[in-house]
């Protein structure tokens, strides 16, 4: 009944919590609760597994941990740069145990979007082999990534060397360390037919790493293609309901019973806040305690939105709390 | 007295036209009365005076006449990628009368600004040599510009490859052809420091070009730069009011005697409203005039603002007027 529904709608959304509850804050019982209170797991990979290639010391055993306790769990990641197949391989490496069925990662769902929509022309892809290799596994046409750099002048350039394929009926953007000038002015102009479908992988604006640098992400390379291009992506990682949809249509989900564990407000949390999932920020990637706090403090609604559930400093101090 | 100068102003205000006249509707007396309005004309230079590299006809003879009137002409180009020097000899070569006294471009207004706030440190220019041969006639310090390409994988590239310079106290973003992931990662990496300034010369999102390619400008680099450092960049060309302060420092320029002429309503033409020019709107460049007419509708003051007080389709056009 239509009536009933609005308001149990309405008691849901007043219990979202309006200040992040630390994990190791929770007493016995409190925290049993918490772990009874879900039976599926998903789970940002940079920045709370792993920073680049370095395991987060702790996270491996929480997982495994989690999965011997009959929780499922799925590795959700924007990361476009590799298939479901490496990323099985980097779990594996790192201690964490994996399938290609649990990997929902943004090359993999891009392909399942192209599929979800019957495209059948071909794909201009700004991004790297992640994304041309999951194509290919779901029969969709697309030209070739890597370097193509700039070669000559910008007058030479226009005049002769901009080769369009008529066939390419989308653009994906994702990341792409070969990122350069004709590679953008080939995918503007392809996104100058209004019918040429626009998808950014994701909106993450730097990549977490291991190193003292800033390191710009997709959803810099996205943002500026829909400055020249003055349209807007369509996104398909986190936060954005795609992967929700992906998640429900191929895996019985009960989003009530779902925790997502991130290390951004802005795409974990807001995420899993949208999905109706319990969520847990760790501090081990991008999101400080500091940006919770100001977020908490926030009257506006969609900052109250990327207000973690839980935190706690790094999943590895979960292990003494569960075992 | 202030009660009147508000009272002037307010009137002055309501004069602004919602709705952009033809220049060629004018009778003869109103089209005198038009020209004896200015004594000073400000001119964009892409767009109306040329595209790439090929002249707009009809456009030099009327520069030409308005100069042998007796006016004052300023080229004001947000091209970043040219010296002085070069806009001087371009526009020698297509036919317009000019001296390095009455250029305005960002690689040479970018050196006045660092100049007025006394930088003594290094410039990080993600841009041309038009940028750095201004700075170096400022006796600004900077880096080399050029080709800085992803030569190896994201992880060595961050490992090794990323040499950072540490009297770098400013980052200056114009259009580079050679814009790259490693240039990306140095210049966010130096914004990380609150006190390095942000520059951008200009926000135009794409070229106007003769080509039937979407080409990307600036604007595009600088919402990039802007997206990964979570930053703002302190804007040099038009719409911004520094090209303005900057006019004002230099020359004596009346804004009440002052005609902006432009191709572009949210660059050239809110310049020369914020500025209080009179505006002329040519259509051989960005805006359509079905843009304009969409303006003229919106009861949106930021748009409003957008509107020209003319329009015309081609300079040229303008010359059986005149004469």
């Amino acid at each position: 009944m239509p009536s009933d529904s609005k308001f149990s709608r309405s008691i849901e959304l007043s219990k979202k919590n309006m200040v992040a509850v630390s994990l190791t804050s929770l007493s016995k019982e409190e925290f049993t609760n918490f772990i009874d209170s879900f039976d599926t797991v998903l789970t940002d990979c940079d920045g709370v597994l792993w920073l680049g290639n370095t395991v987060i010391l702790g996270s491996p055993n929480v997982i495994i941990q989690l999965q011997e306790m009959g929780k499922r769990v799925f590795y959700v990641t924007n990361n476009s740069s590799k298939t479901r197949d490496e990323i099985v391989s980097k779990c594996s490496r790192l201690g964490y145990p994996a399938t290609r069925d649990n990997i929902l990662s943004t090359a993999y769902l891009t392909a399942c979007y192209l599929q979800d929509i019957v495209f059948k022309k071909k794909v201009y892809v700004v991004g790297s082999k992640g994304i041309t290799q999951e194509l290919d596994a779901a029969g969709i046409k697309h030209l070739d990534v890597g370097p193509d750099p700039m070669c000559s002048d910008v007058a030479s350039l226009l005049r002769n060397e901009v080769q369009l394929d008529k066939d390419v009926g989308a653009v994906v953007v994702g990341f792409d360390e070969h990122f350069s000038f004709p590679k953008m002015v080939k995918a503007a102009t392809y996104l100058k037919q209004p019918n040429c479908i626009f998808i950014g992988t994701n909106t993450d604006e730097i990549l977490p790493t291991e190193f003292p640098l800033t390191v710009p992400g997709t959803g810099t390379f996205v943002r500026a293609m829909e400055t020249c291009t003055n349209r807007k992506a369509f996104k398909i990682g986190k936060p954005s309901p795609y992967v929700c949809e992906a998640i429900i249509k191929r895996h019985k989900v009960d989003p009530k019973k779902t925790l997502m564990i991130g290390d951004r407000c802005n795409t974990d949390i807001l995420f899993g806040t949208r999905c109706g999932f319990k969520t847990l920020l760790v501090l081990t990637g991008v999101t400080t305690l500091g940006e919770v706090h100001q977020l908490e403090k926030s009257s506006n609604k969609e900052d109250q939105e990327l207000v973690p559930d839980y935190y706690i400093d790094r999943l590895g101090d979960m292990l003494p709390l569960i075992s």
